[in-house]
């Protein structure tokens, strides 16, 4: 596909007025104070080379638009950076990019195409703006705070093994490939929590990194941790589930008699660090917590 | 260099306020109406393996200053979508980084960092906010407005070629590598011409942009455009001066006496097309008029 005629696929998309109807090098945005986030995803690092078109495009989408939940921001649009390349790819990529803009009422505001070398594997960037935010930081959980998570945890990570190749049902892949933003619970709770964030990288490393920001510790009981009927009859493993990425869920501190439906799964106090009981025994740290994102150069 | 280290050298530079410190996975901006755009470079195909990384980082970010300044904008900072992996060359770019943002009082907002697969190519992404823009469109030439190009045209051309081994001048291959977008012009230029954009692919193939968008014919007399006295030395090609990119300079339509420092090089009229003359006599347009992104896929 040409830039001419990805561009022209663009604008059938809803268009944010700030575009400008793409017709120029930049967008103008006038949407009072905006929450950023940026997120690139990599192939063969973020996603996999056999990953439909489609799902890249939802995920690279969702990803970003779940960190607007975080922040309780209603996403404005996304500018989109895309390397042109592979005919069929691109119609594909486009016909996700149509769906999760159409699902989450987010719209193009620009972006750039890119021509890649031979061979060389897709990367892709997403830059979303999301307005009217609360925008808890993740640094404000208190001492006495418990840790809540929505929704379930470990699906995606369950998701992740059936799409390499273990048996499993199409909701735990569809967790993987198609994560849900939870855009309606974070503009609840963004006014009302302590500290937010979604969970992108593990619900063990990310509630750790909650607790640092916030110069805390936190005590996180594996046995709470909410599992879908699904994951259970895949493999219950909740070790697992604590540490798989790619579940953007929202994770928030709050008082322990704040009332919600998502799950009270931890406590913080004074002190650093993370521990983790089993309904209420000492449970020995895992090697790893989750998803690094750094290499060791 | 690990992604904390890169965050921590990231926190050295002059920060926004909308960074938040980099502590969280957003950045909160509040800065009235903004002008916003952003371009992805691509090492072997926007950036030689051989230019060095300090000029990479300089001209990521000053090509995105460059549509700022087409706008006439305040830059307000940057998101920076950075590949880690080689030591030695990400510290180098975070030199030139510190450089350019220093040079053009522009600051950090944000950004993302990913690990890549061996062997892959750099692509780099930054985006760009500026504020307080008179923001003339592409669209806005009149019929009878001249065409006016700032600066000299074709030294960054003639840098390209330098840099692939061809003798020259050090300040025709400076200004391949560290191009000075035009901010001080466009914002004196901005609230008073009918149509801007900057010169990225070739002032040829950027005119007929212009004179499309606008709905208007465009005639440029090669004999005006102006070089510089190491691009005469050089070459003094004016058609390859016309068709190369990365001048950087500003291009506006403006009417016929406008009082300007800038080079009337052509005139717009009804109809459509682009027409070249040389010291008034008709010349032949080349096969290409400049950089074209898409490929033919």
């Amino acid at each position: 596909m040409t830039e001419a005629e990805f561009i022209a696929a663009l604008r059938r998309l809803p268009l944010h007025p700030a575009a400008r109807g793409l017709n120029d090098d930049t967008a103008l945005l006038d949407a009072g104070p905006l929450v950023v986030t940026t997120d690139t995803l990599v192939e063969g690092v973020h996603f996999l080379p056999t990953d439909p078109a489609q799902d890249v495009a939802w995920k690279l989408v969702a990803t970003n638009l779940s960190d607007l939940a975080a922040k309780g921001a209603k996403p404005e649009g996304i500018l989109l950076n895309y390397p042109l390349g592979d005919d069929a790819w691109d119609r594909a990529f486009l016909e996700g990019l149509a769906d999760v803009l159409t699902s989450f009422d987010t719209r193009i505001i620009g972006g750039d195409t890119v021509t890649l070398p031979p061979n060389a594997p897709r990367i892709l960037t997403v830059t979303a703006f999301g307005s009217d935010a609360a925008a808890p930081a993740r640094n404000g959980a208190r001492g006495g705070d418990a840790l809540y998570v929505t929704g379930t945890i470990g699906d995606a990570g369950a998701g992740l093994a059936i799409a390499l190749g273990k048996d499993g049902p199409p909701e735990l892949l569809a967790a993987y490939r198609r994560p849900q933003p939870r855009l309606a619970d974070g503009r609840i709770l963004a006014p009302k929590v302590h500290a937010m964030m979604d969970v992108s990288d593990g619900l063990l490393i990310d509630a750790a990194r909650m607790a640092r920001a916030s110069n805390l510790a936190v005590t996180i009981d594996l046995a709470r941790i909410p599992l879908s009927d699904s994951y259970r009859a895949f493999s219950g493993d909740r070790l697992a589930a604590a540490t798989a990425g790619d579940d953007y869920q929202l994770l928030f501190a709050a008082p322990q008699d704040f009332v919600t439906d998502a799950a009270r799964i931890g406590t913080f106090s004074t002190g650093s660090g993370l521990t983790l009981h089993d309904s209420g025994r000492p449970f020995p740290l895992p090697p790893s917590l989750g998803y690094e994102h750094a290499p060791r150069g």
